[in-house]
């Protein structure tokens, strides 16, 4: 990966995601073998900068896990009530005036396109870290070091369940998966499908894609199964949003159809969609998957602060 | 101490208690000796998750103190706000994602049992701070120090005076004292006596408990007067305040009965419980009080972190 | 400088700010190197408490910035909902607590004042971060940074346009340059004119001051131009806002008329005051000095935790 920004998951080829998610793992291994003593990578000097102008508990946390772990040091914009933005400045002069403080920004802004503005404007690495409807790549690499610990990337089979047509999390792995030639097969309530525009590229990209309203039709063949959650609040009334909620439930009597080391993952917070019973089970991989969110996001920074020196 | 977690102050044994005030005094007289160079044990490598989900700024800036004056790192959830807690997500998933991230957790939550439900989930070692009306077993250990250092633990006779209702910091050192074959005197309004279960529970234990609606009563006999907030919002009627209110008010007129090496205790914030005019004089130990939460929890993160590798 | 606290710009003498701005040179140049290993003084076991009972996201961060890039450690109190302010606590109380936590402390409150009397409880170096319309002490001094680096304070003339009425920043940074025997031309809408103490006070200095209300009179003789955004809600409508803003906002026409060496500064945020296309000009300095908070502030700190070790 030669980037001095991340933005956009489409910007890694496939040996840049390899590259990241090799260096992952050896962060994975140091960590578990109990600490930073083993890490190969450190920053006692260098800050980053936190930017996050929506709530994150998980990504912020484990960013800032990260670049401690990294030996670094954070320093948090705080909300943006309490902010200079409150006073009316501009995303612009916000980034560069915090250029000057930190090594590296990371952003989370509710405008689809702000990271790669921010990016333009500043020399220091920026990570997006979620822009509106547009992308999450951090979230993205997580994802897929996951289904690579688990299931491994080659030959892989995944249905991707819940809401489809909102969910930037889906829509970046999607775009990421066709470098890997997976099989995806997507299942939503009619009113949730993939945006056109999604569908249309993966597509043009010659990717094996097939969409269902039924799991049952394909939960057999499945390594993974990437669950997320369906929002209340798309749908007019509750009694059909009950109706859709439940359908797409999993639960212990779901997952009898489903091969023994079938890998259940979630972006969460979840509310209903998956039961605690599966919680213990060898399936659940969405603890797992978060956790993943610190070894992948220290190989990230080390490869942009280290691109950058 | 042998726990993995501390959720309520019953656990510790009267050596626990006096292991972990041994330890803390010796980071008491690093700190003291100006600085961290000759703390003995330190956490380079080491994340402590703050999750506050209520206000708090005294427990919250102290445990944060106490782990970086260990050397360590803190990465803190934020408000609860701002979180994934307002997506609905469960007390148990929460933790269980912030687990992967850190390598232990101090948790407040409003709901009683909270601390305990949390450490049966995660691996790394919970600290209750704070649980609802039920315990916070670090302001124990800091009371206990306090009054150690200041009075001693021997032969002491305390009152504790003010909302004996509803202070969670009361009971918890109640029982605590019940180790230490202290005679405890509890002074209060009427309608703010000791709850029926823990004078029950200091009755079984066999402790020299009386109860008083009049301080003067029995001030001349104190070594460590206690006091705590009366809040407002308990009383119907804003005259029925006051009248309490200024009933329990300690000023220099109050302690003109009291021995001349009383020791005042607060655990703060105080509103009008005692005058200013207290603060200058020696019998004042709840500016101090408040400060050994720093050795006390350095103590205790100390002891379950090594406890835990 | 041998104060322990700094509360106001008026206890430096020009020879303690010139110590300061020389070390924060030393601090800027070894920054620049990249790096921390550079860096003459440190902090390893020394925690600074941020209090700010006001938002901020500049002077906030480069202060939490200045204390991580001399390796010390931060603690945040929070935001004031959160803390026990909001249960009634006095300043005096909270900042005594604060202090058995800290080696020192920085203070933003509205209470005009509050600073001082912060330092008066305490006994860790406090500074001033701002007191409602009163002193912001560290903004003057990388203001004064600033402009010796880029113009020198030498037979310096200076313009100072916008709000002069309740700019703080203008207040503290005409006191200081009174110091310099700089020449300042005050510019601004009748209504926003300096306020009589101050003008008063630069005129008993013997203060080389004269007050315009249009820029171009004096413009094509400034050194350095310092702009200062007008607040929409100090007018009674908004016509009569767009009016003054339209007239003192600085664009690529307004510079026609200035030296090529013109240095244009604002202390930022700013709203339209300064428009865009002078950003990328030789006269832009307004980013530089914000990101001069943190060398400035870096030298600030090292000087009072050192005076008060």
């Amino acid at each position: 990966m030669r980037q001095d920004h991340l933005v956009a998951a489409g910007q890694l080829s496939r040996a840049d995601v390899e590259g990241l998610l090799d260096r992952a793992a050896e962060f994975d291994a140091a960590l578990a073998e109990g600490g930073g003593a083993a890490l190969p990578a450190r920053y006692p000097e260098t800050v980053l900068a936190l930017c996050f102008y929506e709530p994150s508990t998980r990504t912020k946390m484990s960013f800032e896990t990260a670049m401690k772990r990294l030996g670094g040091r954070v320093v948090d914009m705080g909300s943006v009530d309490a902010s200079s933005v409150s006073k009316g400045e501009s995303l612009a002069d916000t980034v560069r005036v915090i250029e000057g403080y930190a090594d590296g920004l990371v952003l989370r802004h509710p405008r689809e396109g702000a990271a790669k503005m921010a990016a333009e404007f500043v020399d220091v690495p920026v990570v997006n870290a979620g822009d509106g409807a547009g992308q999450h790549p951090s979230q993205t690499l997580l994802d897929l070091y996951t289904i690579r610990e688990a299931a491994g990337l080659d030959d892989l089979t995944i249905g991707i369940v819940g809401d489809l047509k909102y969910g930037r999390t889906v829509h970046s792995l999607a775009t990421a998966l066709t470098e890997f030639d997976a099989r995806m097969h997507f299942v939503s309530p009619e009113s949730l499908q993939l945006p056109r525009s999604v569908r249309f590229d993966l597509h043009e990209s010659g990717a094996q894609v097939r969409e269902h309203t039924d799991l049952d039709e394909v939960l057999p063949e499945l390594d993974v199964l990437y669950v997320t959650r369906i929002q209340r609040e798309r749908f007019p009334d509750e009694d059909e949003y009950q109706k859709v909620a439940g359908e797409f439930k999993i639960d212990s009597d779901t997952l009898d159809a489903a091969r023994d080391d079938l890998t259940v993952m979630h972006p969460l917070p979840r509310v209903d969609e998956i039961a605690p019973e599966i919680d213990d089970t060898d399936h659940a991989h969405y603890f797992e998957q978060a956790h993943n969110g610190v070894p992948v996001r220290m190989a990230l920074l080390d490869q942009l602060l280290s691109n950058h020196e």
